[in-house]
């Protein structure tokens, strides 16, 4: 119960009083047609989350979030988007005014090349689909950062160590949050997650299964390190 | 106010009781890999309202769901799946013991030929995706049809009495009820439909806009006129 009682006064500590965060959640949708699209499992849970825990703690936090069923975080500026390309166009527009940017959306990497106006209609046999890559936002973000803290996710299935510490160092990110999507109680849908933080400095920090908020708290509490570290 | 008690009580006159229907719902999705998926903007609400009106008017009511956000509606017996394939198993081992189906799934009519194991990697340049035809359960329906009475939906977004009539001929259907999913009011995740039906004896009946709810009731009234004189 002490433990609680300061967890819970950890928590409304203003430690991110007047950092302006931006966060992205849940997945995006590619159309082929009217009807029919692309997707992922990302149900957005992890990043509303972020955006709740960084609003507890005091931040000005923006959140631009995929098709998903969850109500809007209180206290958070909130933009709807459906496609990787109007999620990028939201980004870009937010990021310069920000502190720290976390990246949780599960963005699709393809789209369609050729959008169908009418439902298609169906046709006998086999039917190939061209895809064309959508612009990567991390890899944007970070080739452009200034004095912002960009934080990726990296949803993996397998090698996800290697995958994450090469996400850290290919788009130039602070802190990569890494999981195993596959693992019972971590991944797309669930209230719960496991993962671990790949840090810059090359120190990772492995968290044990927890509700996706305390997930969101201690990888607060790391960009609020970093923060104090690159002012020191 | 004595339209309204007079419809509340047609609505709970067991019209239907000792008549078994299966009724189908929501999007199917198809995997490309543990993570991507192919699906459509269905959510599911005509298919549980039509679920909820049959059990409201008696019926011993199936309810074969794909992925949805919706409750199971009370006293229906609830299968969840995920794929075409998944939903043409469930359709097929309840089909022989029923007196009536509804399609109002809007099921993949591709899926991706080979699904990844692993989350997939993206690659620079473009993907071609090969996708092959999942298995056509309202017609495989139509053809093995006895005494079944066959439902389907037809959501369009042009030419939509063509295809509807179309339909009804080629699947072997008693009634297609159809709608422009593209309509202010009707199709994919509101509460409301305008839909028209379109019945074997080649007459059709135009709905005005209304609730899911009091179109799945006009629906089973059509269903229930069709068993009355099939009988007769």
């Amino acid at each position: 119960q002490i433990v609680e009682l300061v967890k819970n006064h950890f928590s409304e500590v203003p430690y991110l009083k007047q950092k302006k965060i931006l966060i992205t959640a849940g997945p995006t949708r590619e159309k082929i047609d009217p009807v029919r699209f692309f997707t992922n499992r990302s149900t957005g849970k992890m990043g509303y989350a972020l955006a709740e825990a960084a609003s507890l703690a005091g931040a000005d936090v923006t959140l631009v979030s995929g098709p998903t069923n969850l109500p809007t975080p209180a206290n958070v500026k909130m933009f709807r988007v459906e496609s990787a390309e109007e999620m990028y166009q939201h980004v870009m527009d937010h990021f310069k005014y920000c502190d720290v940017v976390i990246k949780s959306a599960a963005v699709a990497d393809y789209r369609p090349k050729h959008v169908y106006n009418e439902k298609m209609k169906k046709q006998t046999g086999d039917l190939i689909l061209e895809l064309e890559r959508t612009t990567d936002i991390l890899k944007t973000l970070g080739e452009q950062k200034e004095h912002q803290l960009l934080v990726g996710f990296a949803a993996e299935t397998n090698n996800i160590a290697e995958y994450a510490k090469k996400k850290l160092v290919s788009k130039n990110l602070d802190i990569v949050v890494a999981n195993n999507v596959t693992e019972a109680g971590a991944g797309f849908g669930t209230d719960t997650n496991i993962v671990t933080l790949y840090k810059r400095d090359g120190s990772q920090l492995e968290l044990p299964l927890m509700s996706k908020l305390d997930a969101a708290k201690a990888i607060l509490r790391e960009v609020k390190h970093l923060m104090d570290e690159e002012k020191a």
